[in-house]
């Protein structure tokens, strides 16, 4: 190893990226200071530019600059559906169809009390009270009287998503939400050889 | 995609890490974002000290923030052997084994054309000038009087590596250096009905 405190200190700071392992990080931190300086100056500026001014927008959670981000803003958007999508990047793919005009709300997570984290890490309080607003006196608005009237799930379709699906639909559910869940089928273009029995299943049961 | 420049802007300079695409990018930036922020300013500022600190060494041309590394200024070290190696990264494969006791040059890369990457992007000529010292008048000093007594080829055994060694062993040899490579053969633990052909062919010829 290089004989140097600031390079040790790199690569163990790079290890705090996601799937990157001690390795990748010695490899990166060569690369930076060997080949790329002023790429290594742009990230450090990159980081603490975002971390100074990227927040969550206030209604659907988001990461934003705004306090309310641009597609909560977005007078064409239908204000009655809300679909729950695990992170942005899962927003992303929803919009990258064309087939969904209404709002997100993002959890910015999942359940997983493997790893510790319960309703309070990710958004679910600030979920329900954007489904289930509540007058000055703290009752809950009568269903007619909210903005929202279908909470759309679009968790993964993991054991953590559908947890985390099952958590809110409940909630919801009991207190007159309707809730839709994103279908279950054979993914288009696939041949049902090999496409595995539980969405064979899934398909069949819900076909139409 | 959550609507933020700077998030943008922090998933793209992401991209300059080796080995990170697009979707890796904004997943590291939305992990760093969401759940370490401290680890994100922590990054920045490991970045921007190694960029501003760290150097090559004088001697072996190693990333150090010293004029010389520790590795070079080690009197317990035998300075008449030379290792070559590619990156500090297979210094420190070989400074594991604690079989070589002489001091190393290392390149910082690899010869490759395709690359535009030619003798003058690596340190070659800095590597013969430390082999190859010259007198006041610019003559070489004869053979005898040079430090350096042997060059160890530790290049890597790739088709870049074999010949960047090629290409020292050419210059040096010509001017009366040993050189050395490091010997070709089965590795430790394997069954020679998995080794590839050309390294049982290696070994067989480099018997002993």
């Amino acid at each position: 190893m290089a004989d140097s405190n600031a390079l040790e200190g790199l690569t163990q700071a790079l290890r705090k990226l996601p799937g990157v392992g001690v390795k990748s990080a010695a490899r990166m931190a060569f690369h930076l200071l060997q080949h790329d300086k002023p790429g290594a100056l742009q990230i450090a500026r990159a980081l603490e530019h975002a971390v100074n001014s990227v927040g969550h927008c206030t209604l659907c959670n988001t990461l934003t600059e705004q306090a309310i981000c641009v597609t909560c803003l977005n007078l064409q958007r239908d204000r009655s559906k809300l679909c729950v999508v695990e992170t942005p990047a899962d927003q992303a793919a929803l919009e990258r169809t064309l087939a969904y005009r209404g709002l997100y709300f993002v959890l910015m997570g999942k359940l997983s009390p493997l790893d510790g984290v319960g309703p309070n890490e990710i958004g679910l309080q600030k979920l329900f009270d954007r489904v289930l607003p509540k007058d000055e006196r703290g009752a809950l608005l009568p269903t007619t009287a909210r903005e929202v009237q279908e909470v759309i799930l679009a968790t993964n379709f993991t054991a953590e998503g559908e947890a985390t699906a099952h958590v809110i639909a409940q909630a919801l559910k009991s207190r007159g939400v309707q809730v839709t869940r994103l279908a279950r089928g054979v993914p288009v273009g696939s041949e049902l050889e090999y496409v595995d029995l539980g969405t064979i299943a899934h398909a069949l049961v819900d076909r139409r």
